[in-house]
């Protein structure tokens, strides 16, 4: 039987590591948010929405999610803090997450970035204090990804100086809108705005939608999204307009102005830049929904962890106890890549997090440049997160078998909750898309004239040049590529330097042969457009994957050297460790396929990963308890100290078993 | 643009391979299961399991689930029609399905089973009609995958010729036990039987638990399992005895016998083979959950293809109309291949069905090998399919979007109750290693003297002959296989003899190389010999999936073979290839490291999958309109005729789009 070592691990400072810049956040909120917060299992939808409408307005303003919000207001001015607050919430009840980050995240936060200081002053301490609960109603019916094609439209009509709020058809109607079914008084409404027979694309208004009774207004047909697969807590429901008045200056109007004749005015002419630089304000919804699902995947693991610690089955030919779940390789290889992988997440959305929040609090104009790289990978991060969730919050329940799937273990929550995070903030394929056309400079602008492709590499060597100068510790990441010899047979698979250097590899080498498809592509099929990029549309999504796996190593890499403990980072180096080969495992074909790997290595890759297993089975708990999640934020009964029952299974194990009965 | 040809498949004929021999069966149940049987949305726990009680009663005896038991008793001894009947109930309703499966599989099937003469003629009877609802008392808390050490004891007293059925601590007690919490008057309770001082391992008794009125009787405690992720309608409980008396005559003694002096006899001396003859008789059940699982995710790929056949978003370039969602390359990345794997295993769970229903059906006495591979594949169908139903379903809820995730849209019900078909009748990881298990014939034998794996050349070649001799049109797949000439390179990848080929190549390797690992740890690892198992248990895994893929695909091979019609055998020929193409791009590591591919010709793989996702493109719909779920079953609101809201939609986007406004 394997001997578990006591981990020689100062659990104080690992969690310093992952506690990380905003550490007086995370322990406020740890404080905080007490047993009152926490779900309630077998609730119905109505009961659950009432109960988390009167928990938002009880949740600590400071720190919290309101912190993003000007200082001058109420709020910190501290974007990171509001994201941390997200992730903490996260793991206390996904419903009233989510609630509060449609209230102060969504619909407040669109009032602070495209409202201006008239909507300010009027509206943001009502909003920061819970008085006025609203939504973001961007959604229809009929666009989801592509809400730039919104067909609500918003008229402006000089006589009355008013606009004029229409859903069209049925279609067109909002959908899927939080806090809208139930609470909603006011929302910030999506629709094209056009003013003197002109459109002028997507813009925003601040709507009444109730009145002060929580009637809907004259011409607002408010629906209910109904029954959800989780977020029971949460209000989603459907809004129409029906030709409603909505006074000139409701129009937040920070990118788009129309003056009293209806002559429109903007800072930026272009109607798609102007959209995209209005969604790009909002990108902290995105890093916010990325960091919650990855606390999500945290409870989870803490718990399907826990329990594999205790929980034995089938007994050993060479012991007189059953094995622990944790004991069998298959388990480690299910629970201990997916620990490693959350470990990587965490450290590149907290890197994400510090540069949004400097980016933001930052007085300087915004550079543009880093603007686009940052959003680019808030949208990669949160698919990537999101399906990382979904996919071992899933492995959690089934390594927990049968208690696994009763709500009182707090897994079905977790996973039915988090399950909508692959779409809303957008559908993660889109988003991965979004992360590639990002990558290949210039496939928006080279679309008409697709000859450009014809400078491809060059243009391939540019694109890498900007993500690499991008990324964090860059010189210490240099450092180790730089220092693999040229012969990779020779390096050991644990060579840093070495996996670093694969990574690189295959984004680049994908990213160089998905521009030269194109650019084939575009020769033979010059007038089929749209096959030029559909044929090689899963070529163009694994760049973007294989993109925000190496931001991942590198921020992981970087995560490590945050700790001055040499034991941490032995630590955390052999889960880096994990997570690389764990990656290049998941990829060993197109390694193989381009000779990066030979068949020899690739086959001590498998044998190494299961040394990596076997040597961090012994800190399985410590790096779960590194997470420093309050044991009763688990709120799970099969973890829940009852020592009378333990003690009576261990006794019964030891001495009472049946076995003992003379054969 | 893609165009799409009108499909030249008559899908009568389609239709007829797919319901294959007990077509009637499902056309019966097709017709009888109207639309009161269909899930209520967003009803509570509480609600759906009186709903789903009434029902029970309400359902079809014939054909049902019940069309197993023996025809003196009401049924029409039919394996095959009761394993089907799930199929068809599990497109209906899932906790419908698993309410029946635990009264007539479980229950009334472990009464026909293990039960003689006096149980059947005094307890089949109303146990069909319903009049006596039962449990299947298996699990404990404890004990789930390790059921040969239930802690239940069940103690012989001559003096009262009664046996004592205790349950000595908490960890002993029953638990997740469906028809417990609210309905089931007896119980089939597994305990160890002990007599004279003397254990003899687990047996079975028919218990009562309540009286008439529906409380517990004395000795007899209940829980409550509480609020599930899923099937909500069905009431599992928990059960606890103390010290219940229980007459002799109730032990299920087909056997083992207790005589009223207290002695043992059985027909079959040893204790664990008797406990595995015993569990073998109950393989019906692990064979209808996952016929269920398959025909869940039937119904939610038939959701998601229809969707993304209605669904547009994104205008294309060369369009006037937005993009649907099945005309992407990455939407048919995700869909084609789930389908084509699900024909796979259709075909694969008809095999079995018809098999085991020769087995049983026939007087002559059981070939005990032939009966054990059965259960080893019925093992591996069950794991193979739950974990397909669970990604899969998953893939539908993500590419239908946000509709995904609202419960009128039937995938979050789909997801959550079909979740824990890869725990209950057995976790697949411990049946995949049942299934290894079988393939490594000896291993439980060879255990202490694990010299005997000297001869493993010689044992995998005798397993290899033994698994190969059992598959379905042997000698059509062995002419294939033999016509494939000695150099692969020269053979198209669409070449039925090669997949062939290198599915058997892949089982065979890996279980020799299984073999050889095992054989070096037994010499090295002596004094560990759970290390030596364990070291290799990802292996010993990978044996069983290969294993699996191989028998799937030699069904679906046979299966082809079973339609006349060359249109139908054209398509479904396709469809066998993307599903042997998709395994083997899954696996394509392993065919590299191994040079069964060449750099090359792997690469050559994926673009040949590309070109059948856009052959089969036209045929989506076809392929999902196969399976012939009445639409009424789906119970899904984006696919409800409204050609209201339909038309008004297709109006606008030709003629009040937006876009129309002069610019």
């Amino acid at each position: 039987m394997i001997s578990h070592a006591p981990s020689p691990i100062d659990l104080a400072r690992l969690k310093e590591v992952l506690d990380g810049p905003w550490a007086e956040v995370r322990e406020a909120l740890r404080d905080q948010l007490d047993a009152r917060f926490l779900p309630v299992y077998g609730e119905n939808d109505e009961r659950a929405r009432e109960r988390i409408s009167g928990l938002l307005t009880d949740l600590p303003v400071e720190p919290g999610i309101a912190s993003a919000f000007p200082a001058a207001y109420g709020g910190r001015s501290d974007v990171g803090a509001s994201i941390v607050a997200s992730e903490m919430l996260a793991q206390v009840d996904l419903s009233l997450m989510v609630k509060a980050g449609v209230q102060w995240g969504l619909f407040g936060g669109a009032v602070a970035a495209l409202g201006t200081r008239r909507h300010h002053d009027a509206y943001l301490r009502d909003i920061i204090s819970a008085k006025i609960l609203g939504c973001f109603a961007m959604t229809e019916t009929g666009h989801g990804s592509d809400v730039q094609q919104l067909r609500t439209t918003c008229t402006y009509d000089p006589q009355t100086q008013t606009f004029d709020l229409h859903t069209p058809y049925e279609a067109a109607r909002k959908d899927y809108i939080g806090n809208a079914a139930r609470d909603g008084r006011m929302a910030v409404v999506f629709a094209q705005l056009i003013t003197g027979g002109r459109r002028h694309g997507v813009h925003a208004w601040l709507v009444p939608i109730r009145d002060a009774q929580g009637n809907p207004l004259p011409g607002v047909t408010i629906g209910d999204a109904g029954p959800k697969a989780g977020l029971l807590g949460v209000d989603n429901g459907r809004i129409s307009f029906d030709h409603v008045r909505v006074p000139r200056d409701m129009l937040l109007d920070r990118y788009g102005q129309v003056a009293e004749d209806g002559t429109y005015s903007s800072p930026i002419a272009n109607d798609s830049r102007r959209f995209f630089t209005m969604l790009g304000t909002l990108v902290r919804g995105r890093v916010s929904v990325g960091g919650a699902a990855s606390a999500a995947t945290k409870s989870a693991l803490a718990i399907a962890v826990r329990y594999g610690d205790i929980r034995r089955q089938f007994t050993a030919p060479d012991a007189d106890r059953e094995v622990l779940l944790n004991d069998y390789l298959a388990h480690q290889r299910k629970l201990l890549p997916a620990l490693a992988t959350t470990y990587a997440f965490h450290f590149a959305q907290a890197e994400l997090v510090t540069a949004l929040s400097e980016m933001q609090s930052d007085d300087s104009p915004v550079d543009e440049h880093r603007q686009r790289e940052l959003e680019s990978r808030a949208a990669g991060l949160k698919a990537a997160q999101t399906w990382h969730a979904t996919r071992t919050i899933q492995m959690c329940r089934e390594a927990c078998g049968g208690a696994g799937y009763l709500a009182e273990n707090r897994l079905p929550g977790l996973k039915a909750d988090t399950d909508v995070f692959t779409t809303f903030e957008g559908d993660n394929t889109v988003l991965l898309q979004l992360v590639a056309k990002g990558l290949l400079t210039g496939y928006r602008d080279e679309f008409g004239s697709l000859d450009g492709w014809g400078r491809a590499s060059f243009v391939a060597e540019q694109v890498r040049e900007m993500m690499l100068e991008r990324t964090a510790a860059r010189s210490l990441i240099q450092r180790l590529v730089s220092a693999v010899p040229g012969r990779d047979e020779e390096i050991a698979v644990t060579d840093r330097g070495w996996q670093l250097k694969m990574f690189e590899d295959r984004e680049k080498h994908l990213l160089e042969t998905a521009i030269r498809r194109l650019r084939g592509g575009a020769a033979t099929k010059k007038d089929r457009p749209f096959d030029i990029f559909n044929d090689v549309q899963d070529h163009v999504l694994a760049v973007a994957a294989a993109h925000i796996d190496r931001v991942t190593l590198e921020a992981f890499v970087a995560g490590i050297e945050s700790s001055a403990d040499p034991a941490v980072r032995a630590l955390l180096s052999r889960v880096c460790d994990l997570y690389a080969l764990s990656v290049i495992e998941a990829n060993k074909a197109w390694f193989l396929e381009h000779a990066r790997l030979t068949p020899a290595r690739s086959k001590a890759i498998t044998a190494v990963v299961n040394g990596l297993l076997k040597e961090l089975r012994p800190h399985m708990r410590t790096l779960v308890d590194g997470f420093a999640i309050p044991d009763a934020w688990l709120h799970c009964a099969i973890l829940r100290e009852e020592p009378g029952r333990q003690e009576t299974m261990a006794a019964h194990d030891a001495a009472g078993d049946p076995q003992a009965v003379p054969v």
